[in-house]
């Protein structure tokens, strides 16, 4: 028997990653006068990587990032007009509308009606919240964790503070790194659901995990299916 | 009785607003030959009102802001090293050293050993999260919640997640909107230590609150008196 599932939110409630893309795609053609496209996307792949310990996940941090990559490629020579450019997509990154993912909808209000649901996600704190609200599913959910980082002691806080037993938990996410490694070493059940745009980052995982210890889903639309599966076991 | 006993962080604990101050300092510096420093300070602060809805508190907020402000003051001819100056004070704001204030250290060692103790501190995530850890203070608290607001329902949700009536919490902090208004409100003991440097936004509350409704203590280290006298009464 599951007590609570918990969802990822960025890529699996709703899309986030084309927004950087869209983002990217724009940062480099706005420089592409200064430099070719490849180079400038892998300086600001390096820019994000070196600044995730100090700036953390969200779109506050990859702006920040964006405008140091603009300053350090261009030798300085990047203009007002440009900086502030960026520092729109920015704020647009951060009020664009909510776009659930395919099943989405349906599928946490049914779960709702006899799950405890949460969501437990990485990112900017009050963006994370603010996309809640926007995405009208916050009232299926009993509790919002939104943390700097997921690993293996971040959801074993979460469990302990909201007295769950691992085995009873459930974690579903589109990140091998983040949902599924840390809650299948602390013995939970992982649903793996990819999604075609995850960041490389969260795609990679250091420790090879056993596919026999999650379960991979195409789409969240068949979550149901396996909760009755599990708990007729 | 008292069961709970939660800290503000930024200038209850540690200095913080000294490190906005030496940046907007230099900052007014960086831009004293294009505008009159008063000008600047007024468009920045400015920038900050109207960008707290969608960035939120913090130093990677204000870095934003501060870029912002810099390209719109300048009319775009802000320079690529003139914002590569204002990102490396962000950078700093966020490694620097926590300095704690006055009898924070021994006061909260003291209050550890017979209460729980919590930190309660709006923010952004990563950087408060690591300003705990470089306090040295961490082991002493219970537990950390940094939250996006401090109204009164925040305090009401912390409060019910770790089942504490209102009447036997108690909330210490510098700012009358977010630490004491909210909490005197709900019911709670609210403990007001004024520190010089207070943000204005911060100090300046809409409603008239009580003086007789909140302690107000000249420093923390009267705290540990205060909570005898309760707890005898």
């Amino acid at each position: 028997m599951i007590d609570l599932i918990a969802f990822d939110a960025d890529d699996t409630l709703w899309q986030t990653e084309t927004l950087y893309i869209d983002a990217k795609a724009k940062f480099k053609q706005l420089l592409a006068h200064y430099h070719d496209e490849q180079w400038i996307e892998q300086r600001l792949d390096e820019a994000e990587m070196r600044n995730l310990e100090h700036f953390g996940y969200g779109a506050k941090s990859f702006t920040l990032s964006m405008i140091e990559t603009a300053v350090e490629l261009t030798e300085g020579r990047v203009e007002g007009r440009e900086i502030q450019q960026i520092l729109e997509w920015g704020k647009y990154m951060l009020r664009a509308r909510v776009q659930l993912l395919d099943h989405v909808e349906e599928t946490i209000a049914q779960l709702a009606a006899s799950s405890d649901l949460m969501i437990i996600t990485k990112g900017d704190l009050l963006d994370q919240e603010a996309k809640v609200a926007r995405s009208g599913l916050g009232r299926h959910f009993k509790h919002v964790e939104i943390v700097s980082g997921k690993t293996r002691d971040t959801y074993a806080t979460i469990l302990a503070r909201y007295g769950v037993e691992p085995s009873r938990f459930m974690m579903v996410g589109n990140s091998l790194r983040s949902d599924i490694l840390p809650v299948v070493e602390l013995g939970g059940v992982a649903v793996y659901i990819p999604h075609p745009l995850t960041w490389a980052h969260e795609a990679q995982v250091d420790a090879e995990i056993d596919r026999d210890r999650y379960v991979q889903l195409d789409h969240i639309g068949l979550l149901p299916a396996l909760l009755e599966k599990l708990n007729a076991a």
